[in-house]
């Protein structure tokens, strides 16, 4: 099933009574940075520590008693892992999370602590080898983003958004392989047309910018960045054109803004979230974002799972 | 005048275009580790980072313009200080704080940016100081807590609390001198009876404790301790009987576990508060407070204007 507000909001009601209702805060504190009215949409206090728990849950409660008795498989950069690993638990079944070796050690320990077994190769890699495992044990695939029932409750999202904020001029969203950006995107240009929707993703991985420049899906070179959660190398196939359809523009970000992002956030916002979760107030520090002083500007803070051996990073910037 | 719901709902009217409305959030994932339902107060979200700009306003509101135009003294452990300096520039008048020389560089950085003459002394002789300079320069003073108008302004955040957990069970705040507590208790009591409000303060000042087992107020040995915002070694008296009138009991909690709370909050709650905020989780961490599985039990966060270089402490515990 395709994309739409209606298998969003039914995505909603399947997954509302495992999931929170995250806040949407106005952070006013940060307004003189950024030059604009600042809200976020605190996904980081979701359970799980990230949105990725909306759309796990939204396909894992899609799938028959006989399909989660053969357990779950999925690839991912730590968030997903873990929501995944949190909803077999739930759910009454097992999970195999395959993480690249460079996840954060908190991303790994958390999913550890959850009972999930883990393999680690490398990032690259990492599709391939829960493809294999899959196939080994008769599995089921949770994939992180490209998958209609994640999209669809990653969109939950932004219906939210859309709730809590209906008068926002503008959204900031992370981007990796567009499973947030394609739902959320849904979500809020149906509900609020005239809302300019942008994703933010790192410079050194920029997929959505180029493949969107290319009109088609493109695949970046790998680079390196310290958002360890936007580690993909390409859009989703089913996520390119909901994106493409949907979102005003994509930005890319360098590491040392999307740090003094998280600087800010965490010193001026008192709000705690990785990396990745801040590129979008990146994008807007880098001056890459038309915002306007009377701007209500939302930013979804993506996840929070950072160790705290990852602020030292923070002292000198 | 003295406190009553009356005086604090005119402070809310008196305050409410200076003043941010703070966020009442339910963090979920700190359940399991303090065995109840939670909520924060997040005072630390607030203008200049602390709960302080409410009493600061509604006693600066109640001036004249020729008072304001004399100056403004404020004795202050830092966010006071930080409160009154920013209010003296909103009102377009200068400030003097005088400051422990323990306070932390981040909380005299911040009032040295807006603007205020600062005056370092040790934490025993600052009302001392303050009332010297105030009677040098025909100043007026603006007590941190010992005042009805200061008492008053910190109640509207009781007011808010109120208002937005009308079910709560249970309340836990810091405790100094005992402004806020004052206050709060006042609001909570009046607007919920059976609520259960308990404050918090360092083991190494328990001026609280030993002053409600006494009936009077009494002046404790001066203990050395990381709640920098929690100094006073005696009870506002005009605060206590309000205390004593309205609270279920007062506990000394160890730093150690103020600090757990701390990074417990930042890393599970994503909020990043001050130690001395962290005081009242602290206090369940150690046992202290009678709370039950299904108990909705708000702590208030009072404040945020900590460091970076205070969260290397954290990585030890």
């Amino acid at each position: 099933m395709s994309i739409s507000i209606d298998v969003i909001k039914e995505a909603q009601q399947r997954i509302a009574p495992y999931a929170v209702r995250t806040p949407l805060l106005r952070l006013q504190n940060l307004d003189r940075y950024l030059g604009c009215r600042v809200y976020v949409k605190a996904e980081c206090m979701q359970l799980t520590g990230a949105f990725k728990l909306r759309g796990a849950l939204n396909k894992m409660l899609s799938l028959s008693r006989e399909e989660l008795d053969r357990g779950i498989v999925a690839a991912s950069s730590g968030n997903h892992g873990r929501a995944v690993a949190y909803v077999a638990g739930q759910l009454g079944t097992s999970a195999v999370i395959v993480m690249p070796r460079t996840a954060p050690a908190v991303k790994i320990e958390n999913i550890r602590a959850l009972g999930a077994e883990i393999v680690l190769c490398d990032a690259a890699e990492r599709f391939e080898v829960s493809a294999r495992i899959c196939a080994e044990r008769g599995a089921t695939l949770v994939p992180p983003y490209n998958d209609p029932a994640v999209m669809a409750g990653q969109g939950t999202c932004g219906l939210e958004i859309a709730e809590q904020l209906p008068d926002m001029d503008a959204l900031l969203v992370p981007v990796s392989g567009g499973g947030l950006l394609s739902g959320v995107s849904e979500a809020v240009r149906t509900l609020l047309p005239s809302c300019r929707i942008y994703g933010a993703e790192p410079e050194a991985l920029p997929r959505y910018s180029e493949s969107l420049a290319a009109g088609v899906p493109v695949k970046v070179n790998r680079g390196t960045s310290l958002a360890d959660a936007l580690v993909s190398d390409t859009p989703g196939p089913l996520c390119f054109p909901v994106v493409k359809r949907n979102v005003n523009a994509v930005f890319p970000v360098s590491d040392a803004n999307m740090l003094k992002a998280m600087k800010l956030l965490l010193t001026e916002g008192k709000l705690f979230a990785e990396p990745s979760a801040c590129i979008g107030i990146g994008a807007v520090l880098q001056g890459l974002v038309p915002v306007q002083k009377t701007d209500r500007v939302c930013f979804l803070i993506s996840g929070g799972n950072a160790g705290l051996e990852q602020l030292e990073v923070l002292a000198g910037i």
